[in-house]
Order: structure tokens, then C-alpha cells, then sequence
């Protein structure tokens, strides 16, 4: 049974009563803009083992796309999402309004943002998208305060958000434990997203080289190769030439900062447009 | 029995046992600066009557201050606020170090910051103090996920901090009720604050000619004079000469805009620097 849910009021309420009748309650919260794939289901599934309570948030956030960007046509799939939410193991399904969310006629000058370190934000996504980080940091600040939760599930794809939602828990004192949880594949290598929908066949095909690229590297890292510009040259070799490199970087886990020479755990993260829809993927070598 | 606790675990482990043991427990937070004088008290004495168990954390919080600003002197009295928090029926002071709640050698540039909107933070205070409200919204929102109380007190000589304050726990959906309370006076008018301790006999005489002004606004106000230029002269009359102006503003409490006219709830917020004190004053009409 799964239970859908559509205002803050009556999740909380649901949530206090759950909390009331069991005393070593564990609830899970599983962020998410719908669309729900094989990715999405492999965090639920995991709260699942995890917790006594799963609850997947369902809501298209406008605060973290651009003017530009892809809010108005990123699919809606609700009837879908409950589905496979279900099937992997979800309680609740909490899938607000935006009205709901930030209050009729509200703007984004005219909230309280959470904001993220500029150096955490300004590279690799951040850096084309202007103000997606703060949108997000937002959103799940407020999903964190309606929820509660004991754990909140983020996938390894978007390894920046990751990165940035476990600064700001501890920034912010959020007293949750995330779980990163790893890229779920094609068997072609290309990383599940909700935006693979934009792509034709072909398209998918150019699309798969970006997880070429990516094992090129690890493949050439150990061999012993450490020096980033020998690896990305060799990663950019693998790229289908239909893929617009928007960025292929090699970030130090310790700081988040780029780095020239592969010393302790690395994300080596890459985005590209194939088409026009932007993709992005990563591998972390320890 | 006061309880004194300087670490974040502690306090935690404290509350969660605390509300493990009380099933109707209903906690409040005072958050404070120190310097606790009779305006702290009575926001204490309000929690203290409307909670089962009251917090006042005691944090001079580095992050709100400018380069310029009085942090490094600003009084820190412990025993005595632990005393005066006893006496207002405090069960808890929480005394954490700037590590504690910061981290070691951390700096503003690189923590997340909760930022409210520009509008709110442009005017009054906000217009010389640069980054104080994201300073302030920032403790004030890991004090709440620290604490998670069911209520938190704020005074209402703040204004702007108290507007700021509710307005965050709204965008950002914190699952808390602010407080509000009453600014405590001198017998001379002047509004408590921890700042006076900075001033002189002759110049706490001059200080008190803040709320001389204000009443004066009231005054005529109520014998039906509604245009704020002349409220303002009428005001500006009464302030001693030794203090420096910095503002007198007419603010709508529905928008907190500027208003010409007196319509619905105003804010009258008063700012003036005395020697080398800075004072603010306020009253609401309604």
C-alpha cells in the first residue's frame, strides 16, 4: 500500500501519528523531481532496508531551473512514479504543489534561499547554471524541515548536489544521516536520467561514450597514469564527436577543488550536450 | 537546577532523552547573544510559562558581525547569564565556542548560508550592516535544527530580525512558532539592550530621547496626523542633539516597504549613534 499525499499539513500530521505509534521509527526521505527510473528505485529500495517509513518526494522545483532551462517540459509522470515507487518499496508519496511549496504568486527574489559556498557552486554545473545550487540547497532544506527525516537518499549521478546537500547538513546542523547511493547503468554504460527521455536511439548511442570516456580514464589511471591533462586527453579521444564537451573535470573529494595530479579520492566528473539535451555522469577513483 | 552545556551532542542526547522521557514535552528556545539583561528575562519568563522545558543558548555569533562591528567587545558575562536565565526559569543554558558551531578555522566564505531576501535585508539595519541578517538567519537556523523546539521567543525590539525570522520559518517551512515579545524599557524610556552597558550616564540621558521621539510620532499619530514627513519632523525635534541619526523609517508591516502614509500596522524604527554606541528603537502602530 502506498499512500499520495499532496499537502504539508497532512504529511506532517501522517508523519507525527506514525511517530506516535512506533517508538523506533526510522523514516526515510527520498527527494526527487519524478520521472522515476531504475535510479530513483534503487535509493528507494535502499530506505526501504533502511527505514520503517520510506517517503518519496515528488515535485519539479522551479527554483533550481534557469529561464532558460528545461522546467516547463521536464516530464510528469505522477501516475507512473506511484507505480514504481510502490514497487520499490515506498510508503508515501508526497508530490506537493509549487503553490504548495512556495506560496501563491511567490517569486524567487522574495524567499529565503539557502545558499552554498561560491566555491563549491561556481564549477562544473554551477557554473552554467546560475542559481540551480541555491534552488536546490532550498528545496531540500524545506523537504528536510517538513519531513524530519533519519535519512535522506541522494544518487551519485549528481555528485555536486551530493557534495553540496552533505556540506549543508553539516553546515546547518540538519540532524540526518544522507546516504549516497551509486549510478544505476544501461547495459550500455549510460547513466540512468530522467532527461534520457529527450533522446532519439542514436542519440543514446553518442550518449553511452560519455561512460566510455570515464572508463577510459579509470582504466588509464591504473595503469599509473595520474597527470589529469594526459587522462582527459585520452577521455575526450573516447567522446562521441555528437557530444558538445561542456565540462570534463577532475575535482579532489578532500576540497572540491580541480586538480592537476590524482592523489587521494577523486570525482572526475564530465557534462555534455548531445543534441539539446545536457547530460552528465562521473566516476570517483579512491 | 540550570543545566550548562557547551556541545552540540550533548545538548542533543539531553533533548531527545528529555522528550524520550515527556511525551507532551514542549520545548522552547531563547536564543541570545549573553549579556542577558530584563528584556532576555522576559522572553525567558514567557517560554518558561508556555513550555515544559526552555533553552537559552548564549552564542556571540561571529558570523553577524562586519569587520568593522563591535564582536571582539562585545560583553560576555556567563555566570551572569547563567544566574539571570536561572531566575527566569531557564532549565538549559546552551554555551557553545565558535568552533563548536562553526568548525575549526572556518570563515563565512565557505559555509552555507541561509540568505533572506534582499528586499527584507536592504533597509533599515541591513543598509550598513552587509551580511549580518544572512548571519543571523544562518544561527538562528542551526540553533533550530540543533534544538528543534516547539517554540522559539524573540524580542520585539529586533524588528527587523523578528520579521526576518518569520519570514525564514515560513519559506523554509521550519516546523516551529515564533514568539514575539515586548520591548522592556527604563523607567527614562530607553529600551534595554546588552549595547548600553557601552554608555555614560549623560549619554544613556541622551539615549533615552529614541523613544521620546517615538512616543512622539504616537502622539500625533493618534490625534490623527497620518503623513510620515511630518510625523518625522515632529520626531526629529525630540532627538538630543548628541545623537546621530542613521534612520527613522515608516515601514508597512504587510510588505515591509517604506510608506508614505500611515494605513495599516507601520513599524516606526528608530537608529541613532550615541558616542560611539548604536542604538534601535521601535514602535508598531496599528
Amino acid at each position: 500500500m502506498i499512500t499520495v499525499i499532496h499537502t504539508i499539513n497532512e504529511l506532517r500530521t501522517h508523519i507525527k501519528n506514525y511517530r506516535d505509534e512506533n517508538k523506533n521509527a526510522q523514516i526515510g526521505l527520498i527527494p526527487t523531481m519524478g520521472a522515476l527510473h531504475k535510479g530513483h528505485a534503487s535509493l528507494i529500495t535502499k530506505s526501504a532496508q533502511t527505514c520503517s517509513l520510506s517517503i518519496v518526494s515528488v515535485f519539479v522545483n522551479p527554483t533550481q531551473f534557469g529561464v532558460n532551462e528545461d522546467f516547463s517540459k521536464y516530464p510528469r509522470t505522477l501516475e507512473k512514479d506511484i507505480e514504481v515507487a510502490k514497487e520499490a518499496g515506498a510508503n508515501i508519496i508526497f508530490a506537493p504543489s509549487a503553490e504548495e511549496m512556495y506560496g501563491k504568486g511567490y517569486s524567487k527574489d522574495f524567499i529565503t534561499l539557502v545558499c552554498p559556498p561560491y566555491d563549491l557552486v561556481n564549477k562544473l554545473c554551477g557554473k552554467t547554471r546560475t542559481g540551480h545550487f541555491d534552488g536546490v540547497a532550498t528545496v531540500v532544506s524545506k523537504l528536510f524541515n517538513i519531513v524530519q527525516p533519519d535519512y535522506a537518499f541522494f544518487g551519485q549521478k549528481d555528485a555536486q548536489q551530493l557534495y553540496i546537500i552533505e556540506k549543508m547538513v553539516k553546515d546547518l546542523n540538519f540532524n540526518i544521516k544522507i546516504i549516497p547511493c551509486p549510478i544505476v547503468r544501461e547495459d550500455s554504460g549510460l547513466a540512468i536520467s530522467s532527461r534520457n527521455q529527450y533522446l532519439s536511439e542514436k542519440e543514446k548511442e553518442y550518449a553511452s561514450s560519455l561512460f566510455k570516456s570515464l572508463s577510459a580514464i579509470e582504466k588509464y589511471y591504473k595503469q599509473g597514469i595520474k597527470n589529469t591533462k594526459a587522462l582527459f586527453d585520452t577521455a575526450i579521444s573516447m567522446l562521441a564527436k555528437e557530444a558538445q564537451l561542456e565540462y570534463l573535470d577532475f575535482i579532489d573529494y578532500e576540497n572540491f577543488e580541480k586538480t592537476d595530479i590524482i592523489k587521494g579520492r577523486t570525482l572526475i566528473a564530465i557534462c555534455a550536450i548531445i543534441g539539446s539535451t545536457r547530460l552528465i555522469d562521473n566516476i570517483v577513483l579512491e
